[in-house]
């Protein structure tokens, strides 16, 4: 049997009868925001991190795999992303992965807590990478839905980059059909938009096949996609809608090839392989997807754990 | 935030800093047998699990992610496997798949711990789903190594499915190249084989690409695969190995063919569409795979958790 | 540092920042009754343990600890009880320990769960020790303060056996000056009465201060107590209440006298010494009872873990 | 059920099959010192804490009980107690408490660890209030055995304030027959100790029942004592021995009158009444005591947990 050598632990409940245990070496920060409860924790086995609501949000060790899961296969949908908008990215690291991308000349982010941000690029700083300064960003701390209602500019990406709809928050409006509708008159005409769906787990894929079934009311492509993000304890699943491409026609060189031209710097988790893996499915849940037909509504919305 | 329904928990440590919980309903059978500790629970989240030395094994719920995964591209690697060879398996699920083969008419399952087959026939029958009384299968109590060793048998395909090497069990001679060689002089000309090769968390890699580069000494064709197993609480990591067919020149129509003609009854996680996300990797572990020199030999042995 | 050998575990939440964990070794009843949450336990450290609503009740290897110190104290306060009604008491060890007495000619328990009493016979025989099956007894499955106002009976000692006052249940009603007046009033002249009072934890004395506050309006004599019931992760209160005489008085030698003459078999606890422990307490919880002006009142209910 | 409010936990293993869950604020401090892993965390319901080796060893809340029942007792059992020798001690707590005897002129304490001594001046200030500043103290950092050894000094009072034998460690040889006797050689005429003697759990007394038995191969006079200190998770044992005189014999109003004479400040745990506590033990102990016949020596030490 592993021993453990930890004794101090963060416990983080995945639902009522699941949890995933870390242990931690110190505690870094801690606020009760306006808006929720951050820690920004010390692991032992995912370096540095940030939880709210006593959920893990990201791990220095292993953000990589969700940032870049989240931006690069929307990012490359568009042929030539100039303004992106990002939804929530409170740690900043939403933020640098887009602005790896030359094309970009604006990228707006809005979060609605400063304080999480404002934590994040202290303690955090390897997260952002410099994105916060970046001369090409602009940063607002306000409720996203409202803006992008009383805006009328328009984005070539979108990247929502928010926590789950909980009945205590104002996340769960950002995940109706009515919010879906007002994304895409803000985008361009080869738009494209992702976002994190919740947990893929058997028996939990509720997330993300209404999601996917919400978007594909309002976006003629919607491309699930399914990443492993150990520090979370559970599968995770993203999904990606477009106003005309498609990525799934994408070849594995194609991609290889726009990364290349297109993004500075190293990426660790997508390339052309990784695009094969990623557009790709395991069937029961290709299923779930297929077999969904609610549609997320300001009416009728999700709430995750209930 | 999520608060805990369970008062009865099941803590598997994954590592001595990281562990994940499981409410449990009941404790339905434990062993301390000759080899190992055995424990057989109901949980909330995954139904009846089996563990072994404290550690999942598998679930209910999920296990026909890990077992179609283990089992089913290996096989079709092969064109037409007629007799296979199955070491440990303990739960029958293993052969299970197998046996959905209808090329098959030989299975031999040899393994070391009979009280584990023998409870999970009684405790878990859908596990087995009637394959231990297929009049095709031969079940040996034994150690496999020594088995494979003093036979001249030959066999159309090997599924190594046992737990990780540790110090104090007999596992670890099953990971070596030593072990490995064997086995090719077991195969025949089109022989594969496959096994579960350890978690794929970042970090903690070891495991598969150390397995991968040691079956790389004996075998042209060597595929690694990464599949999330929810009840594991980390991603996992397969691989497959090959004497001549690589699986990676299948498309989806030929997987989604082949098994219409051979595999009885329906798949639930692999098809041609998965079989894609199964044959490619995220960048960063192929790197790993990539980088990794350490060859595993019965003198210098791979201990998982040290 | 110490290295767990259970997998399994009871997690019992003593309030919202303090758990103890219990290794278990079976799951041997569990069932959500028309009042609460009923599991019973095999643990590694206590034998067999009963918990309500996801708290440790009592436990084979230290119930004799609680059930010693909530009947016998009281019981010997009274010269000679002969009619003894108990509140609660569902395990039957209450009774145990009443019956033990050789004056008693009547015991009447009124537990509200059926269920819980049921059970209990059934899988934990040995706390009940044939109680219920003796003719003295008097099993009634109803509201004990209803009982109590609707009948005109008179008993010399009541032992009231309950949980914790919470929100959600009907036991908070069993711990106003309401109720304990209505007590004395079914009280006969030299009658006393006992009942577990909570935690006595450093800056958790609110419920044993209360309650003996509470007690102090209406009985003339009132003594608190602590005993160490390891298997409830903390220290335990009781507080004895009397018409007429006072323990305190007691001699170790006439304790030892009384336990002789009046109780059959062996105790394990208490004896005359044990009753000095007893009857004194330390110095910060004496000085939080006497600075406790808190009277609870059915209209001024006190919850506990509030 | 109660829910929990901490994310954050100190998971304290009192035994491999049970444990203690702290919800912690903050880590202030750890480090891995020469001879055990230091921890100073604080904790939602005890406040400050230090840790040693993965076990609570007090808490800014509930270290008055531990320090007070440690020393006050033996101190007043000497009649006029000048030097004094502390054994371990590393929180400065043991040191504070003596210095409140106004008798004292000399205070050595001789611990083996200097890092947690210094560490505790600084993150535990509370704890020493001044002691360590006090001109009647001496502080020396090595193994007392050797000083005890190496010395001709006699003390009045000897105070051991040690962690439980483990056989990692250094401590167990500060448990044994031998090394008590010494422990009498250094002490004068009317000589006292006084140490802490592990948990007196049900079933775990060992501990406390091979001390006691220990000491009374070389003291005439020998005193167990039980206290709660609720952040250990388990009630705890203390032993008094005394070359002459009997505490037992004490009437609560001369312990008070002492107290008033010899100590400086308000005790918060122990008084004439709280004497009577301390000197009486629950029967079950007493009988585990007067069966126990195992001497611990330095050829069949005693180790913990074990």
């Amino acid at each position: 049997m592993t021993q453990p050598k930890s004794s101090k632990w963060f416990l983080d409940y995945l639902s009522p009868n699941e949890a995933h245990m870390h242990g931690i070496t110190d505690v870094v920060y801690t606020k009760k925001t306006a808006f929720q409860q951050m820690e920004i924790l010390d692991t032992e086995s995912y370096g540095r991190c940030l939880a709210l609501d006593g959920k893990m949000q990201s791990s220095e060790m292993d953000e990589f795999i969700y940032h870049e899961v989240l931006v690069h296969p929307a990012m490359l949908t568009h042929p030539e992303p100039r303004k992106v908008f990002v939804v929530g990215g409170g740690e900043g690291a939403t933020l640098r992965e887009i602005l790896r991308h030359k094309t970009v000349t604006h990228a707006h982010m809005v979060d609605i807590d400063e304080e999480v941000v404002m934590a994040s690029k202290d303690q955090l700083p390897r997260y952002g990478a410099g994105a916060f300064e970046d001369p090409r960003t602009k940063l607002s701390f306000m409720d996203a839905r409202r803006y992008l209602e009383e805006t009328d500019e328009k984005f070539d990406v979108i990247i929502i980059d928010i926590s789950e709809p909980v009945e205590e928050g104002p996340a769960y409006l950002l995940y109706t059909r009515e919010f879906y509708r007002l994304v895409t008159e803000r985008l361009t005409g080869e738009g494209t938009i992702a976002l994190q769906a919740g947990t893929t787990s058997v028996g939990k894929l509720i997330n993300l096949t209404a999601v996917h079934n919400t978007l594909s009311q309002v976006f003629p492509v919607v491309v699930s996609m399914q990443a492993a993000i150990p520090s979370f304890g559970l599968p995770w699943g993203f999904t990606l809608a477009s106003k005309k491409n498609d990525p799934r026609t994408f070849t594995a060189a194609q991609v290889d090839e726009m990364i290349k031209s297109r993004v500075t710097g190293e990426l660790e988790y997508y390339d052309g392989d990784a695009h094969r893996f990623c557009m790709h499915l395991p069937k029961y849940i290709r299923k779930a997807i297929a077999e969904q037909q609610y549609v997320i509504e300001d009416n009728a919305p999700l709430f995750t754990y209930n």
